[in-house]
């Protein structure tokens, strides 16, 4: 079967979530809803979602609303984390935060709207495994997020497999799922999707020059990144499938500049 | 079969809330989390459910999980609800709320921990149904409360039927997918549902002296209750089920002073 690239995917995703139908009953909060998901992020996960269904032998289509409810998922984390009570920043990706844009109140409801339409697009599959995949996730995001407020996580690496890593394997878990790939088959997947959280957000850490930057300095953790790529690339050689495009992403996301 | 009384079914529902597992990695969050399930609430909503399971022919026990859910998506809004961007409200049920209690940052994380751990017992069932249900629901309820905070509701019907009327509803769907009520049997149960939800609030709003008490005056609102109390009363004739726990759950509805 051909492989579509990173980039094809991407416009796949780009184009659903641009005509994804919102509850009506959202009436005005529509736009609100919308806005975080317009931003023109690199839809890393949702990305890596479809790219992992496409090498399992299923049609990427069919995992396009589990993709997005992955990214919705992050919107809605981004969208609250914003907020003055949390991180309080007042801008992301170049454009006022939607709280600045819409006030706190609108912010706050559009994030538990992302959420809600999340479970929404995962329950869209005959089976609930999506969604408990999803649901396990975003428990464990909120629970990083909480230590990191909090200053009470045990280290680094415990902050960043929850706040980064559980969303990242679920973009692979939900794939699985969607795809409809046996549970008995899915190990080593699941192996290679928890190398990525890591290697993403050490990459970050560099570009920002903190968390790990700072822990083990720029050079340090250029290693760490480049050691997690290896371990990610190592478990994709035990995935019995086309994995070339998983290659390429997993690449792209070692040496990413943005 | 036996029907339970609704005390015997909100014993239940306590018992199952108190002994709730909550995902290990909410860590130190879990305090505030477990803090507004604690708060003594009337478990309407969940004891609704669990009856209407009973009655459709179900064990109580196996709609818990269900129940439980719908509860929790309550808590969620109530504490979004009561934070200083919303609401701002110091006091739930004669206890500091949440964000007075843990501060705004972790209430609102703690909110929307209640929204995924309430999705993660939905999603507890074979069925996706359970989980389609109350992602529909929490979205009527946030499209509600958004009308509400920014005065865009078309009439206090509209509102109530979104930011109250939606989650009753969903009190009884949840039910009927967790007894495995075929959905062509649902119909006359959902009647009965959709009129739980204004009678609760006209009841409400004479308890507290505003919405359908300021527009209609007490005796007035205290009328249009009665009302609804009446058809909710009918709806439930035409349910083929013995209805006697239900029936006196809507006279406790219609009577109640608390």
């Amino acid at each position: 079967m051909h492989l579509r690239s990173p980039d094809d995917l991407r416009t796949l995703v780009e184009r659903y979530l641009d005509e994804l139908a919102l509850s009506p009953e959202l009436g005005g909060l529509e736009q609100a809803v919308r806005y975080p998901l317009e931003s023109g992020g690199k839809r890393i996960r949702p990305v890596l979602c479809l790219a992992v269904g496409e090498a399992a032998g299923g049609e990427a289509e069919r995992c396009l609303a589990a993709a997005a409810a992955v990214e919705l998922v992050h919107a809605f984390s981004l969208v609250h984390d914003d907020l003055p009570a949390l991180d309080d920043d007042d801008e992301r990706r170049g454009r006022p935060s939607a709280h600045v844009a819409y006030g706190e109140a609108v912010a706050l409801l559009a994030g538990d709207a992302l959420l809600a339409e999340a479970f929404r697009l995962a329950l869209s599959y005959p089976t609930p495994a999506v969604g408990r995949e999803l649901a396990e996730a975003t428990l464990g995001m909120i629970g990083g997020q909480y230590r990191d407020v909090t200053g009470s996580a045990g280290d680094l690496a415990e902050l960043h497999r929850l706040k980064t890593g559980a969303l990242f394997s679920a973009a692979v878990g939900v794939a699985l799922w969607a795809a409809e790939v046996p549970e008995v088959e899915q190990r080593p997947w699941r192996a290679f999707g928890a190398e990525l959280g890591l290697l993403f957000q050490i990459v970050d850490d560099v570009l920002d020059g903190d968390g790990y930057a700072e822990s083990h300095g720029v050079a340090g953790a250029r290693a760490l990144a480049d050691a997690a790529a290896e371990r990610a690339q190592e478990r994709l050689e035990a995935v019995p499938a086309d994995t070339s495009v998983l290659a390429e992403l997993v690449a792209g996301l070692a040496s990413r500049t943005t």
